[in-house]
């Protein structure tokens, strides 16, 4: 069986190689092992990828081990995740189209190693994409007098279907604070700028008019802070005075595809730590 | 006699044809020419690259006819200048020794077609670099009391020499309004970040606190505001997790020196026109 | 009515002069000019954006004209497109989807000006994703036996729908001579490396084994010789000792996406003028 | 004392185990780990920074007892190097001053952590350089006739300086297989081209002729086969139609200087292995 360990606790000597003991004592075999310390907070990090030889792997008895033996003497926060597994992964879109037909052809291609239960929107425009693809769409309008209803509808097709973590593919609403809350660190958002500037509304247009020379997008975990969440990717391209604000757009949308694809398979495959309001990435 | 010649004016038909159509009449061939339109305020931009076959040309009345028969025409502002004229570029510096290193050893290649009469800074740490490449060095103290005395001493040597730009490479001094009105987008500074993100001090501390995955630097003319005026030349260079504040610096080190000898090459090739706040960066 | 010109002929004094002059006179007003001169060969090359007044522009009175009065004179080389006229595209695929895909779902969202007449393919498997987006799809099987009757079938389809262009994206066979010969500068193919590095079969396993700490993706137009033609586009990505075959296959699909894309972007807007086997670009 | 172990040897299950729990048990922390496995060649890496905190750390037993208990036991090739010690580096130069001024100013600035006890030149030109920065310049001419005496004379300096690694930053001769022996993967190369494209002679008018739109530099160790070594660094920027060889060249030197420096620090830092002609890059 393989697995993937992930651990933070206070740093101090020895917590790699009582780890590994561990590891190695119960006939794991360590795939991978990734480690960081904050030195700022004195924080240790560690991802490990182990192959237990046995088929009959004890997890339970290896997890009250773990916990007993390590977890509880170093003070770690852990978790630890069958491979094989797919995590159930929904989308919530608005009008814009290509981060959703982006993230469904690289699903349709067995790219991403999830389930998709649903798709929902506070518009009607992309339905006939997700049929396209065979996705159930939610259609959920969102305005001033339907936001509570709303949010109870969106609550209740994540409860239902049991999902993972969201995905916001270009949705231009902004999440309710109780959605957040139960899904910390497991909203991901891609915002069309490279963040922290240009937060906010039309990025592109704010972008343009300070006359920069090159754009981004940036893709972070939602907190209640709008655009102020853990950063999980960045990247960015050129452009010239003879962009037009069209251009912008144009050249931004591959950029947010890419990003955010990036972000959500970072996820997928637990090479995310968060903590103090930043991202590890594990390579 | 080779040419350079910058134009922007109202747009409207016909100015590219009469333009050229002049310069064809007064035996000058177009070796290039770049344009642009603002499309938001209807202003045109030409650079034109001739070349008069006259050995005795009449520079003189060129000007003259110009003015009279296009830019009173067309209310253009304009210059021209003429090639093989070395601007006289003043330096800037503090204690940071990377730019100061890397603009010098570039001019010493030949790389860089100015002259530089000398280089003042607000500290004395940086002389044995000027005295390395044998270039005068004005040790000017800025404090709270003697910042009036320092500005005139600034710009009696700016007269003195006829300076043409100023390049602040890493001086740690915001410059006096009175030189920057008298150097009106010939002032060039470097500064450490991807503006308009984490302008003002700090940049590196205010990316790493932020947990960005892109760290950069911005040149731009030096306007009133600071950290505010018309960008020339940005870049970027990726960073992670396990990258201290230090790191960053380092990195950074690297993408201050491309940034500045960029913009300041642009400068000096006359490729760059500012309007609104903003550059045309001709190719 | 909107136009853009596309010449190239000798270098000599006068020719942008002569050029715009003729349009202003034919009361057309030029938005964008760009032009190069390849200083090698001395051939000029230039691309003229212009508006036309007249909405009964004379067109077949305007060729007649700048053939006489320009072209024939200059020995131009030279083309008039109509704006709004959408180029017709034909795809050929074989089994890998994500060129595909990213091309019919910017095709969808009307980023690219073009009709699909058809895809062609050697192998049945992407039927169900042109059914998809509603494009005919034809399965032409090519082995080393049905090799001629395959170029026949495709050349046919060709010719039947007035193909002006054909993209193959990641077709993983060579194009006939033939056709080749019929679309000169019209076949625009994707190659999985950084041209010229890693050419023919295989590419990224080769740069795997080499060791390369950057991976590429090159679009060019196809010739006779195979992976040589002139370079449209290219782009690369980071790659580490950490990465496996796998990831630099995964890493290349969205090199790959962008470049074709942006290859295929060019070509409809008419910004790219082939010479010498390499491409001049106009912004 | 702190220390960097480099370790290589045949992946099997529990290395990382019993050498975290060796350095633990001779009180040694771990600071980083950082390890790869090449799954073709099923080799392990590993590069382990550790702080022991007894002040008379018995290095010699400490070495003694990681051979027998560790190395000999899972044949380890491993080494283990104190922080603090400067590596001597050689300098072997021609004409072009870039890269050399680059390093020396690095140094000058102590971001380069080594001693430069020489600089060798097969021309006289670049002394003024040496002197300025105060290290010894040998001109060493290298023509047909004397290049066995060259060679000599070279490795005489050398042993003599006891020095550790050699960077070729521009030297325009091919060095002898006897030094190349003499110092495996410990001469690094910068190479102005994208590799494995263009390598040999002239790299960028064979880059211009193709027409390519990246170019690059790419960093190495040296080994007998030209431009063949290990690659440790590489990096790229965009050139267009526009761009003519000169041109070419000059943006060159700025990715010359930056790659070069990169894979020096990195030698420094000690964070690359070399296995089966490919660099592990540690982090």
């Amino acid at each position: 069986m393989k697995t993937t360990i992930l651990i933070h606790c206070p740093d101090q000597a020895g917590i790699i190689s009582v780890t590994t003991n561990f590891i190695h004592q119960h006939k794991g075999n360590i795939i991978y092992l990734d480690q960081h310390v904050d030195k700022e907070t004195n924080v240790f990090f560690m991802r490990l990828d182990s192959d237990f030889e046995d088929s009959n792997f004890p997890t339970e008895t290896f997890k009250q081990e773990f916990q007993r033996e390590l977890a509880d003497r170093y003070n770690m926060q852990w978790s630890m995740h069958e491979a094989g597994v797919k995590p159930k992964m929904a989308l919530f879109v608005s009008k814009y189209n290509h981060c959703l037909y982006d993230l469904l052809s690289r699903f349709n291609s067995s790219e991403l190693e999830v389930d998709i239960p649903f798709i929902i929107s506070n518009h009607p425009d992309l339905k006939p994409i997700a049929d396209q693809f065979n996705i159930p769409y939610y259609h959920i309008p969102v305005t001033k007098d339907t936001k509570a209803e709303a949010e109870t509808k969106q609550l209740e097709l994540l409860n239902e279907y049991e999902v993972d973590f969201i995905v916001l593919a270009r949705y231009m609403q902004i999440v309710s604070p109780k959605i957040i809350s139960n899904f910390p660190n497991r909203i991901i958002n891609i915002h069309h700028s490279f963040l922290p500037a240009f937060a906010g509304a039309k990025p592109y247009h704010a972008a343009f008019k300070r006359g920069v020379k090159i754009i981004g997008a940036t893709s972070h975990y939602v907190t209640e802070e709008l655009d102020a969440g853990p950063i999980i990717e960045q990247d960015v391209t050129t452009v010239t005075h003879a962009n037009s604000i069209k251009d912008f757009i144009a050249k931004g949308r591959d950029l947010e595809k890419i990003v955010l694809s990036r972000a959500v398979k970072l996820h997928i495959l637990r090479k995310t730590m968060v903590y103090n309001n930043k991202t590890v990435i594990f390579s």
